[in-house]
């Protein structure tokens, strides 16, 4: 993969979190599965808004986490997602270069803000997540720029995307180009819910071209309709080579080719907020997979990044990833 | 003061903070004083904003965040000033709503947005402030809700509104009010490269009416121009009933009818973001003060209020300040 310009490319939605604190009541008002991820439309989200306590705002949007840890561990990273020519498109749009990753979507004016997700964090740590997806409902094959999808060693694809008929366009179309060129395709299956709405389709689609899988414990037992992580497993091996899986506190397990990888969590003192907890885990994952690291040593790189992410607010790191590593003796 | 609606007023810029983290060499390259605030216009927050890294956005301002502080604690508190109808502006608004502070400002629709400062925070957790005022330079007399005002025991001034001449109108407006209805004033003195533009007239003010002056040691020895704080201290015991002088690590001391009471500082375990410490030493002052404390008992609230607000990024509390106090035993 020596004559890729980008480690990973990412697709996602490009979205500013807006993270506030609550009490589980809050969240049955709200009437959200705690820590799921729903689609709100405008008037709800000022609904949540206006009822939710004191936040803050910080860069989020799955995918686009994801692309910041692998920028933030050093490795070169481009984001394809769209933005609205606003106050949140300009911070998401800083947030993301600033950290080295090659963004040159143009904002879009048109009227529709930037998307934005109300977080709710609850006092164990868990985030309850309120999308309202605005701008990002713009991203089309218009904006698959198909020279940098096969200038990247691996495209990374969140499923997400497969809530909006536009952007489920552009992933295909992305997917198609990385495999034409011979790049490997990594997708997240993002939410439990998510999984529900479009089950065949993730299928389907897994089965047929994807090289890794990302999915925590809700999301494969939902893709494979079972209650039992051992047969959601089993059955993740049999449809993709590299199946990564997280369990949160149990830590996660690599199935490759008939290997099961077990992972052990980096113990973290205090569970501030579990916001992007998945995505830096995929981002240490693939930061390591691209630069042909051992796939235990890619597991701990992504634990690693997982335990920094939970223990502070927002799903960007707050350190440097690679000092991070270094530090834990993961990386020279 | 049980006829007051609010135990304290606050006015001051209605800001939201852009806090990144850099290097020293950043501060030297962007050519701020560390630790200070320094004014910008709308060009050279641009030019810092591109220069700098990844960073978050939360609700400000120095009368905001102690005002916040104190409704956190469970204080009656209002804020009066001003925001534009933009993200920002709805974003400020939203946070200080939400933590039970009365703000009715309607918002101006100008075309100026809503006053931001990039916050650049170094490796020992020093804050250095880039402001760029915006709308903020529209408050003035009208503004002024001189009800509100004389409804409030406590009126709350920061310094900062010197550096603008209607807000600095809008000062003088408030603060004749409330002598008029009886209420105590209070001033803090913000920043020392404040007070060396605004000294005489600072002084004139402190000497002519103010009750309760807070300064930190480099603001109080600017104000005496001096580079002794002992004598800096006694000038200011001459020249005000209350004095509340902090130092940093050092801890903070209460001057009051020839008492010198001093405060020790709350252990901390790591200083990550020093913004709105002392915002924060006067919202527990303040509380305490407006509720009949003891005065050292008052100065151990801002010390344990200051201590919870460098232990995170931002300058609004990440926890219940009255839930923080009582688990500290110092308030039932």
């Amino acid at each position: 993969m020596t004559d890729a310009r980008y480690d990973v490319i990412g697709i996602g939605n490009a979205i500013v979190d807006i993270i506030g604190r609550c009490d589980e009541a809050f969240l049955a008002n709200v009437g959200v599965a705690k820590g799921s991820m729903r689609l709100v439309d405008a008037d709800e989200i000022r609904k949540i808004y206006s009822a939710m306590g004191p936040a803050v705002e910080i860069s989020g949007g799955s995918a686009a986490n994801t692309i910041a840890g692998i920028a933030s561990f050093g490795g070169r990273a481009a984001f394809i997602g769209t933005v609205a020519d606003d106050e949140f498109g300009r911070i998401f749009s800083h947030d993301i270069r600033s950290i080295g990753v090659t963004f040159n979507a143009p904002p879009v004016s048109n009227g529709t803000p930037t998307s934005r997700s109300l977080i709710l964090v609850t006092p164990d740590g868990e985030r309850t997540m309120n999308t309202y997806l605005g701008i990002s409902t713009n991203l089309g094959e218009a904006q698959i720029n198909l020279d940098m999808i096969r200038a990247a060693s691996i495209l990374y694809l969140e499923g997400y995307l497969f809530d909006e008929l536009q952007a489920k366009q552009a992933f295909r179309t992305a997917l198609d180009a990385a495999k034409r060129a011979g790049r490997k395709t990594a997708l997240t299956l993002s939410d439990g819910f998510c999984v529900d709405r479009h089950r065949d389709e993730f299928l389907k689609l897994i089965r047929s071209g994807i090289d890794i899988l990302f999915a925590n414990e809700s999301e494969i037992k939902s893709l494979y309709q079972t209650e039992s992580f051992e047969f959601a497993a089993q059955n993740a091996q049999n449809d993709v080579r590299l199946a990564v899986l997280t369990r949160s506190g149990k830590g996660s397990e690599i199935y490759y080719e008939g290997q099961r990888i077990q992972i052990a969590v980096f113990p973290v003192e205090d569970v501030v907020d579990t916001t992007g907890a998945g995505d830096l885990y995929a981002a240490g994952f693939l930061f390591g997979y691209s630069k042909g690291l051992h796939l235990e040593t890619a597991g701990r790189l992504a634990s690693l990044a997982a335990s920094e992410i939970i223990g502070h607010t927002g799903a960007r790191p707050a350190v440097s990833l690679s000092g991070f590593a270094r530090q834990h003796g993961l990386i020279a």
